[in-house]
């Protein structure tokens, strides 16, 4: 490090978050120094609740496709889809090399192969402990725990300095598969003199340790003792491969077969075994088909759906929709999973649903986190002691509480770096300045579409969503501009039809009125006189109903 | 009780909830007995995330109409809006006396104020120890706790027996506002024999017993003696009148004035203090004008918006919306609440945005429920001993919690009773039946409209959300069937209109070959041509952008 600083004493690292920083998902992180730049993770945001219609949110990359000769390749921390979920779109528009350890490369091989993109994407695995060059940069892979298997940290080596990227991590000195994280490793960087540290901050806000993976499957193992009599049900995350080999350890201890249900539940935990990463003992997976062979004591239900996903196979299974499995009365239905914010109502609904039917619903003790809490975010601070710290992953407030941590950690206040998605942020060891602000932020994604919907059209949703819309036509003759039919009325989304011919009847008087009185004062602007149908539509029904339906005239006109 | 059985053995009373089983809010209860039918509560709901542009929900009372000359009276437990908030529209249709306690009464004035009701309504104050009569039954209001002053369990006398409704309650030993609640009139009834209870149910997962609401004002003075040197804020609920007691209890111990925000927050403490609910020492409390006559250190700002609503007074102070109060570095704000289900993502972003502006926000330990916990819900049943249990006020699940609870207490699995909305229970003594179902359920208020919008409506209110609207115009000469004029096409909510004038021309070409095909196949039916357009359409788009907008084909004649 010191060698390198002498030697390029001007040289400065940019970091350019291109999302992820205003809301969860959507992480991306470009890093850049002279000709090369590396971005770390490709991931999409679910839409929020405002925007309606909206499949999903990939990251704006016009920086990297301005910069397209820079870069390298994406460097991926692991396989979740706020950290993967955006590179089939993004490939497709910079298409470099992708990086990242063996299963979160079969993970993005599955994404790839639904999208067409496999032969057209260089794919390399590397190993924890491996360093890969690209350009300027060599990044080495560390080992860390999270909830999914192979999670990385990245020490990104450049000749500005060494910057420490955790990726999303906890610290378990336990893991069901592999190693813990590997502590040495990082006090060893440390030891050498660490640049940056970007942390990941969802849990910071919360005191203590998150427990390890291990504790989960003591809870299963109690629940599945005291139910031996009833047919058991598990949702958790399709990509948590140790949760799923928890179960499958229970099952397997009290001499039940297992089932797999839900789309990307089968795809992950399929790639996983493929890879060797949750041992299945022979004979214990059957088919969903194979279930009526077995009592129903004798079988366990392994399925997505654990947010209340309404599409998800414990939702269809919960409402009576699910064509193989029907919940009964006597089932124990296990949530292995908490609500991430906003699905708690639709984990309530299912929940419920599950009730009704007769299941038992299991909820508590039977999840943990894969994130840091504050204790493990110190212990990271304490290996690392980096000389700047940029929190990222999580909520303004969430990274404010990481601030706080690196604070009282004895990190200077002017060297904790609170970024905005966009920011350029160039630092070496003689300071940091945000020197400028690229594009940046969330492209909404609606079926094959991608940006076609811009905030024009979701508030045109938001507006139809609420109120509803009154279309009113008329045909008008072209040169005498006299009226030849109409006004027609039609509403969609306002008010039950029958209820309301009367209303109909009114609204249909006032806009002729209107209308004849722009021909009585020859008003032949077209503009004009769909502003006083609108204007004076608008007024009548605010007085009469207090609604504000989007009121839209077509006006026709034969020759 | 025995006397009364023996007089009249054949008699059975009737309990029907005409609201509240199947989700949260819209409490009510009617009690019949012979030519006597009394209502206990009359709450409205919030609209579900599916009920699009509906402002809320009130009880469909059809059952009460039909036997509008039995019923004797709303009794009303306590003043929250899931007990009182359907009144003033209820009360149009059902016009009867109002009875309960003071403070009740007082908020309920409120209401029917606002709505020009007070005058046609009779209203009853009635103290806790007191009964009234009504008709066969008469009804006492025995004191409890909640997290509202004055709340009341009601015993509620018939010739069939006594049957107790908890309301929504909690055991407070050391209240913060008048009394515990009146454990001994419980016992004492229990003694007599209660034939049956109908209790609460929204805490009864949860184990333990609920803090007292004092506990609160300890966090309370903790905070304001650590933050001395900032302005305090604090969000809670407008009803919570013994929580705003204990801000300002604290207020003016550390030396602060108070403002008081927010319109239901101005309302509900005017109305208690007026009444003798609050008691606020001289001087302490200043109008929000008044804010710049005093350093930060020296206020503290009590103010509505707890749980993230868009248009309350903290959200827009976070927002910088606010016309008087906006949010400084150094602020520190108390969430003096928990999130209900569903708003926990709206108060994270509350929660974001005071952070972005430098406040502190504050959420741990500053809050308490309302409701009882399994311990204090299996102490009622131990008081009460009741021959019938009816869990009610919760989800299923939670009802369903409250079952067990009552099983674990010796209430034997026969004598507890799920009820679902609309159910009539005839019950004596000698036992109980559900005789027959009412109409029950949701009545959805849009604006000045009630029950005008229904299913049809919301349906296409979700469908233009999700994908918004296609139009397509064309005008047909009345008698040859020929084309005059268009189609034309207009979109609203489908997709940015400049980026789609390739798309819309290509649709139009659609929609004008199906039309031309129409006319040469001489289809003259309106409907057939409609369903032509609507099909050809549709699968055009669907293959092009794997959209579904609503399609809705206009036609005007000309003759």
């Amino acid at each position: 490090m010191k060698k390198q600083k002498n030697e390029n004493k001007a040289g400065k690292v940019k970091i350019i978050p291109l999302g992820g920083l205003e809301q969860i998902g959507m992480n991306i992180t470009a890093f850049e120094y002279e000709d090369s730049i590396i971005v770390v993770d490709c991931g999409l945001a679910f839409p929020d609740e405002d925007m309606l219609g909206i499949d999903l949110v990939i990251p704006d990359v016009s920086y990297l496709k301005q910069n397209i000769s820079k870069v390298k390749g994406f460097v991926i921390t692991h396989g979740h889809e706020d950290h993967i979920g955006a590179l089939p779109y993004i490939l497709q528009q910079v298409n470099v090399p992708v990086y990242g350890t063996k299963l979160t490369i079969g993970l993005i091989n599955n994404k790839l192969k639904e999208h067409n993109l496999l032969k057209s994407t260089k794919r390399k695995v590397v190993k924890h402990g491996q360093s890969i060059n690209l350009g300027c940069f060599r990044v080495e892979f560390i080992k860390t725990n999270h909830s999914i298997a192979d999670a990385s940290a990245l020490a990104i080596f450049s000749p500005a300095g060494i910057i420490l990227h955790t990726g999303d991590f906890k610290i378990d000195y336990t893991p069901v598969f592999g190693e813990p994280a590997d502590l040495q490793r990082f006090a060893e960087l440390g030891k050498k003199g660490v640049l940056a540290m970007l942390c990941e901050s969802t849990n910071a806000t919360r005191p203590g340790f998150t427990m390890s993976e291990r504790t989960v499957g003591k809870t299963f193992d109690t629940i599945f003792n005291e139910h031996r009599n009833n047919r058991i049900l598990v949702a958790t995350f399709a990509s948590n491969v140790d949760r799923v080999q928890q179960i499958i350890n229970s099952a397997y201890k009290y001499g039940r077969k297992v089932v797999v249900e839900g789309r990307s539940m089968v795809n992950v935990i399929g790639t996983a075994s493929e890879l060797g990463y949750i041992k299945i003992p022979d004979g214990t997976l059957i088919e969903i088909d194979q279930l009526k062979n077995y009592k129903d004591e004798q079988t366990v239900i392994i399925t997505t759906g654990s947010q209340g996903e309404a599409m998800a196979a414990l939702s269809r299974m919960a409402s009576g929709l699910h064509k193989k499995v029907a919940i009964k009365p006597k089932d124990v239905v296990i949530l292995s999973s908490n609500p991430i914010p906003g699905n708690e109502k639709a984990v309530a609904n299912v929940i419920n649903e599950l009730s009704v039917r007769g299941a038992e619903v299991i909820y508590q003790d039977t999840h943990v986190s894969g994130h840091a809490c504050q204790e493990e975010i110190k212990l990271m601070y304490s290996l690392i002691r980096p000389k700047y710290a940029i929190p990222i992953h999580g909520e303004y407030h969430h990274r404010m509480a990481q601030k706080n941590l690196a604070l009282s950690m004895g990190i200077p206040k002017e060297n904790i770096i609170m970024m905005n998605s966009g920011d350029v942020i160039e630092m070496n060891e003689e300071g940091w300045k945000n020197t400028s602000h690229v594009s940046a932020g969330g492209i909404l994604v609606d079926g094959l579409g991608i940006g076609d919907v811009g905030n024009i059209v979701l508030r045109d949703r938001q507006n139809l969503a609420q109120n509803g819309i009154i279309i009113i036509v008329l045909t008008l003759e072209k040169y005498s501009g006299q009226l030849l039919a109409g006004p027609d009325i039609v509403s969609r989304g306002f008010v039950y039809v029958r209820e309301s011919e009367d209303l109909m009847g009114e609204a249909r008087k006032v806009v002729l009125n209107s209308v004849e009185d722009c021909m009585s004062h020859h008003v032949n602007d077209w503009g004009k006189i769909k502003n006083i149908i609108r204007d004076t539509l608008s007024d009548f029904l605010w007085k009469k109903m207090k609604r504000n339906p989007m009121i839209l005239p077509i006006i026709m006109e034969v020759e």
